[in-house]
């Protein structure tokens, strides 16, 4: 990014109040700002910060007015923080204006790209896959054989998609992430060892889903691992073979669902959260952080934690009495010693 | 997978009743089948699937006789279950036809490789690696110097085994997963920093072990961290440096182990369990999800939940009356105001 | 490392008693000693083993005098550990000799390298890339564009640095972190959907910085997460958009940091520790394994356990009750009893 004030202004459909030549290059919280960055003010309780700041432009409302002296450049739009976010998605994403294949790549001949794809140099894109418009394929992916993959995706560096698995339109996954790795099947045997059941199914992931680094999502025994439309993993988070996530949930760092489990939709479940295998859990619910769910949850829209889960309320009331425990049983003592006594009278 | 139900037949030593020349193409639970889907039924309370599956083929026992009309070609096995894994493990691994050095890959010239083995793009193996037979070394892989690698293993994608780490026969890795990174060693000095302590020993992994996705196992200081036969690991695991996993033992994902301790035989770990450093654990001991263990388990084969561990069926209890303790709470804060009013009378 | 008594002892001005002619080329702990191996004897306690240990030479202070007859060579030093740790630094390190840029790496034409810099095969160096002295990148590692990396580090295979983030001097990371991916930072919509909020921000690692393998720290929503010098992370450890972790702190495996939580200096956390987000951690405090924090730590230096955390003796004061809940439960129902018996009469 290297806009004057003046060219950003047009861009956003704004005004400028001030010096419109000042050229910026960076970005900052109003409150961090420095020589050549822009910042914004949206939020009425930050206006003491616009006097102060050392960002060479803020964005502020069309209805903002100093009731100070302000140093730096203003640009007036409908909505600073829409405009801000609006730039910064095109500034700021290091994928935009990458496209064309790098030598070193390695691609299958019967892959299939659409227009505008890249491909970075180490990427390994084997034979059937498809790519659909737009999408970036950063270096050292590795994509197996028949894996599809939507328009306009950004997969990181090092991003492994397993045979058969598919992604949908506009999903971003970050570096290290392993899709389409075998579920944890193995069938005990009489002398106590295991053999490995066959994990023939596939992963799919919806359109709008963003995963996070590190994250492991298994491929089904049969069938598919699925997860459904505008779902937010973040990082180091474990999906199990045969789990389906339901739209627009999200899930915290390091939480992991185990084997066949079904999440409903707007789910929202909080970091090193475990949800046992084989449930099933109604929309809208949401599990505070280190939750262990252990049971089916049928009602909606309930809050809970703990392991085992009780709702939040219960669960809080429970830890506030746990800890006066040792007080409560020396209390009991005495009341066991009073009433020995009184008996003995 | 592409073969006539005949040529399956013939295969599996089956008879076909029904048409044989149909066509199939992937595999399917009998509930879930589509047209060129082959499916099992082994299980007699999965019957009724049988009259309805969309499924063009089922594989059945000899002994299964229908009680109504099968629209379905069945395939008459000795053991459907037994011969639908045969199959499984015939056509859908990735790995199977596989072989040969893919240029772009990097083989160091005192590399030694075994007939039948597979070294994908981009991979790294360095000198003095060793690889046995028919082992498969996808793309991306990185072998350290002097790395051992067995005979008969796949090492998906992403693979890194760092130098002189040891891999037996059999085994499968999936991607991301690290051997042989430093174990967490670290000497505190007067100053409160902290000085980085050698960790100068291997990884010995033996033969028929199966690792997750994203897991990470330590060298040991000096000595070896040792993943003993049948051992299997799940994605995101945590193995520490001079720990020892006794034979066929599990963990499943996101599940720690600290340095220094020893697991048993025939153990198996719940998700999320973490187990303190320095600590001994007795064979066929098992740990619910989310459990910690901060001492040395000494009877073998219990069941254990919580942290600090209790007996599964002691932590139930607790916890059964844990959720109540804000009314036991009042219940004896009732009986201490009841029992004075008594002394006072 | 094959070197003679003799050389060594020279290499660590020592004083050869016994055979110095006598070939080494690996090391042990005394007790598990080896032929061709070299041991230390540090802490007088294990002095028992430098009578049967089957190294070939063992490292002893110049004031040890055997009291039984010893077999080994003897290496006299001024402080045997110290001496071990140097040799081992020196000639276990698998880095010290990589040099130079191998083919099939790819060097952006505006990159810039220090002397000794070594690039592996399939490793990614992006355009305006810095990298520092004597640094070491090995194979398929991926430095996004402008991304700095001081001197004398060590990036191990598959290590991922997104765009524009900042490694200081003497930093090693191990295979499979992630550094930079984005912060987890979605805005709710209406129809209960997310929208990506950009983030635009780097992470900054100070020097003398360890992380583990396998680590995810994103990079900041703007501004910096920030890992301070000497920091030392284990494997899969999360730290989440800006964040900061004081100096001279470590984090066991698994454990994870929420957003823009500060950390003090000299905290220990352990293993599948969380820490929610927004929250000021003082200097000094230390957490045992699977604590969960919920609210700010104040004072410095305390030990906290559980979920939410108590100081360490109130939790196991309070755990020691828990598991006696059921047998409280009943004396408090017999009190009850016992007491409504009283009344009546």
């Amino acid at each position: 990014m290297q806009i004057t004030v003046e060219a950003l202004a047009h861009l956003l459909n704004g005004n400028v109040v001030g010096n419109g030549d000042v050229l910026l290059h960076t970005v900052a919280k109003i409150e961090e700002g420095t020589e050549g960055a822009l910042s914004f003010l949206s939020n009425p309780k930050y206006e003491e910060h616009i006097y102060t700041t050392g960002s060479s432009a803020v964005l502020v409302s069309r209805s903002f007015e100093p009731t100070k002296f302000v140093a730096t450049t203003l640009v007036q739009v409908d909505d600073p923080y829409a405009a801000f976010t609006f730039l910064l998605e095109k500034f700021a994403n290091p994928a935009a204006q990458l496209s064309g294949i790098e030598p070193m790549s390695f691609v299958h001949e019967n892959a299939k790209l659409g227009e505008g794809v890249y491909v970075g140099a180490f990427a390994y894109v084997s034979d059937g896959v498809e790519v659909g418009q737009n999408t970036k394929i950063f270096p050292q992916v590795f994509l197996g054989a028949k894996v599809k993959i939507g328009s306009n995706c950004t997969l990181f560096a090092g991003v492994k998609i397993y045979h058969e698995c598919v992604i949908g339109d506009n999903c971003i996954i970050h570096s290290g992430t392993v899709v389409g790795s075998d579920g944890f099947g193995f069938a005990p045997l009489a002398d106590r060892s295991y053999k490995k059941i066959p994990q023939t199914g596939n992963v799919i992931i919806e359109q709008d889903v963003e995963i996070g680094a590190n994250c492991t999502i298994d491929r089904a025994t049969m069938g598919s691992t699925i997860v459904r439309k505008g779902v937010k993993l973040d990082n180091l988070v474990q999906v199990a073979h045969n789990v389906e996530v339901g739209e627009h949930t999200v899930m915290a760092a390091q939480s992991g669902l185990a084997g066949s489990t079904k999440i409903g939709k707007f789910v929202v479940i909080g970091g090193q959260v475990a949800i046992a295998g084989h449930l099933q859990i109604a929309n809208g619910n949401q599990f505070g952080g280190q939750s262990g769910v252990l049971g089916n949850i049928v009602d909606e829209d309930k809050k809970w934690f703990g392991t085992p889960v009780l709702e939040v309320r219960d669960s809080l009331r429970a830890s506030a009495v746990n800890r006066r425990l040792p007080e409560l049983l020396k209390r009991l003592e005495e009341v066991e010693k009073e009433l020995k006594k009184l008996k003995n009278e």
